[in-house]
């Protein structure tokens, strides 16, 4: 078992990753606990749910499962308020622990559910996707979707634990392992060149599941994300680089509708697209942008954008949340392994989507 | 003007405390605010609202009025996405600033959006009711309701500025200002003697609104509240000595029904009830039982609590969440102006129970 420690102001906790870690899941229940919730899903709780609850009953608490409909389409206030139902019918108090046991979309309602069921009780974060496991378990940002935005309610609050068992990938769908590498590349664009070197030299390990590479990029990643997050809880400065590709990502992803492309995916896309910015505004060599791009094919992610049209690809990014104060900025790359955050020239932008109108369908 | 400074571990910030207010709320604003969302409800938004938002207009920022139904019930998620509805309608970014204006149900709901909205933005208390002046604005509780329990969902979260106008309490119904007096003079119960002893004598002219009376026992309060706050911000001890009387006064509000009685009527009268059973379990003195009677009535309080019978009253207080574990616990007064958290006999709190189910209906 590996062990990250995450030091925020929000909270200091570890992140375990290990094969068979679900076994282990109540080394995180606190002494003082007076019950836990397991927070899951359909799909989730039938594959690992009895495990989980098998596991965490050697800490001698109450058990609570609260088990949800699956998939991004409920990350919404309604079954949030499953969850808050859940935990009042059965009259958990302060002291009781949640885990949320899934993906991102758990993770992120059990978390903001966390935060608020009496203005905060303890939660423990245990990630079963692999883009929960190098991503959104880590952190402390938590949301659910608003009809008018993604993400646009939550807190940013954190665990007092991550339980990582990359064992659980095995049942995981492929398409979904190779949206989760792109986040890991990504991390390895930002801030660790000789990460993305292991990435490119390991890009068939990882979509094979090895396990020793598994473990090296789920841990790395976890430290990166840890290390960019610990110097900027609250996203106010460093912790936009982990945007990376985020912005053309949620273009297409909105663009396409919600779904139609896996979020990884979008990103994966987003992040030749940047490194393409990148090239044109900060002159990021060429040899570099065909890496990203070859490296985003050899995880198993699109590397063609889709053909939205230029004025809705700029619509699209215009309401993305990181237009504060009207101008866009973007995470630009002056070489791989380094993050720049700036605005660009109209032009630039415009140079980059066109190469999305004129690929071919 | 006064002004109290509040420091917490989440944020330091002012209360403006003084007549006409109303009209400087400008200077809360900050430089870089994006634009402001005035939050308030049918009732005070007739009465201040075109104030409010022509004070705020001299910041230059874009306002945007977001209006409310009125009243406790609808303090809940329907009305809170109603908040959200109008931000992102209006493409309001992280940088804009909301101002709650209105009563402590505003207060407690938006400043729970501010918490909320895109992981969090900055917020104005602009309490129009004497309960908010000195007791909700202060000390960054926000929540929701839920069909299973009052404020069982909301966040922790500190405000940017208090600015509170004693003028506006002139069109606020008197029960409601015997009501907010009932927190006043909690305050000197569990505190601050000398507090105590002048509210004694300056009761009536509390009741008639006297500007200076007024002034003076808004300030105090909130110096109170700020003292106790800045030591436990998250209630994790001392805070826990503001609820006195309030576990019996949440057992007649939910008794007889939410609205039937105002919560600080029934905190007043929950407060007599704190008396007596710190009379049979600390020795508190006769006459100072007597006295809290004596200043509760003169605030225009009910001094008789409902008869709910002896079970119902045992049942109400098991639901309230100071129940932690399972021990019902009480803030009781060794002596006027000090207050203790601790378990009591429950032979003692049969026969304070019993007082309530003796007297005349
Ligand atoms: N909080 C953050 O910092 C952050 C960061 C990135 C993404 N996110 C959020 O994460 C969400 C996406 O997360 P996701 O990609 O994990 O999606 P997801 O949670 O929807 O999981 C994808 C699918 O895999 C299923 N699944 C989960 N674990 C499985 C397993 N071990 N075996 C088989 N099936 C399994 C799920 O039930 C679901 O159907 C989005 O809502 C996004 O906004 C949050
Ligand atoms: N956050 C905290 O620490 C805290 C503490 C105590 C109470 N609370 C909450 O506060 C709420 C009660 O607050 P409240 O007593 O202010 O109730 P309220 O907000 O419902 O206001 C009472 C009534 O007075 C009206 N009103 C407000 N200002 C007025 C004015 N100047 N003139 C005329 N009418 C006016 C309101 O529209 C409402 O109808 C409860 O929801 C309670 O849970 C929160
Ligand atoms: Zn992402
Ligand atoms: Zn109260």
């Amino acid at each position: 078992m590996n062990t990250v420690q995450v030091e925020t102001p929000g909270g200091h906790y570890p992140i375990h990753i290990g094969p068979g870690r679900l076994d282990a899941l109540a080394d995180s229940i606190p002494e003082d606990a007076t019950a836990i919730a397991v927070v899951t899903n359909t799909v989730v709780g039938r594959l690992y749910g009895e495990r989980a609850e098998g596991a965490l009953a050697r800490s001698g608490k109450r058990i609570l499962r609260i088990e949800l409909p699956d998939g991004e389409a409920h990350k919404d206030w309604q079954t949030l308020n499953l969850i808050f139902d859940g935990l009042l019918s059965s009259r958990l108090d302060r002291k009781a622990v949640l885990v949320a046991l899934g993906g991102g979309v758990i993770g992120d309602m059990c978390g903001f559910a966390a935060a608020s069921y009496m203005r905060g009780v303890r939660f423990v974060q245990v990630p079963t996707t692999l883009l929960a496991q190098v991503d959104s378990s880590v952190g402390g940002k938590t949301a659910i979707n608003h009809p008018l935005g993604k993400n646009m309610i939550g807190a940013f609050y954190q665990p007092i634990a991550v339980e990582i068992d990359t064992d659980v990938l095995d049942t995981l769908p492929s398409r979904e392992i190779s949206a989760g590498l792109a986040e890991v590349i990504k991390y390895g664009l930002i801030i660790d060149r000789p990460f993305f070197d292991w990435c490119e030299d390991n890009a068939a390990a990882l979509r094979a599941l090895d396990p020793d590479a598994v473990s090296h990029a789920v841990r790395r990643s976890c430290e990166l994300k840890a290390l960019v997050v610990s110097r900027d809880e609250r996203e106010s400065g460093l912790r936009a680089i982990l945007n990376l590709g985020h912005t053309f990502g949620h273009a297409i992803e909105s663009g396409l509708g919600y779904g139609t492309w896996l979020h990884g995916e979008a990103v994966g896309c987003g992040m030749i697209q940047a490194a393409l910015l990148s090239a044109l505004v900060l002159g990021l060599p060429d040899a570099d942008t065909a890496r990203v791009r070859a490296l985003v094919q050899a995880i198993g992610c699109p590397v063609q954008p889709p053909d939205l049209g230029l004025q809705r690809w700029l619509d699209l990014m215009q309401v993305d949340k990181k237009t504060e104060g009207g101008q866009l900025r973007f995470v630009l790359l002056p070489a791989l392994g380094e993050a720049r955050v700036q605005g660009v020239p109209d032009d630039a932008l415009r140079q980059v989507l066109a190469l999305a109108a004129a690929a071919p369908a």
